[in-house]
């Protein structure tokens, strides 16, 4: 199941995502993608960065892809931007 | 100059950013690169999003690179995320 390979990252403190990416390699995925909208994507970033550099020594960044997402709230149609950044374990 | 073409993406509106980034291009410039760190991240992300979907029709992202830069505060040093969006004229 793809979704197993995902972390939506949202407002949590930050080392919650690094643990749920941590445990995924852990686990034996060969990538993580970890995703975010909006204000997170910030956390999003800091979630890669802390699980690289202090945590997983042999993964590395495979892709960082942003885009723009249309969601619906209360007042109508809106735009926000998305994040997807693609941890893959090196061979 | 290389600064010339760098856009440092802070706490104002993410529109005079895109300003920013339009100009550049309008003054010839064949690529230009938004730069942020720390929450600005997710305005960066809205900056290159908003450039390429409403303004700029022969530009695309040609690289985004994500790093964790060292910097000195009051209370000591601590680490930031950043990142960098590569704009480039398609060809």
């Amino acid at each position: 199941m793809t979704n197993d390979n995902t972390v939506f990252v949202g407002n949590k403190p930050v080392m919650s995502y690094v643990l749920a990416v941590v445990t995924q390699f852990s686990n034996g995925a060969d990538e993580v993608a970890i995703k975010a909208r909006g204000k997170a994507i910030s956390r999003a970033v800091d979630t890669a960065e802390i699980t690289l550099n202090r945590f997983l020594d042999n993964v590395s960044k495979k892709e960082i892809i942003t885009s723009t997402e249309t969601i619906d709230t209360d007042t109508g149609k809106t735009n926000v931007s998305s994040i997807e950044i693609l941890l893959a374990q090196e061979k």
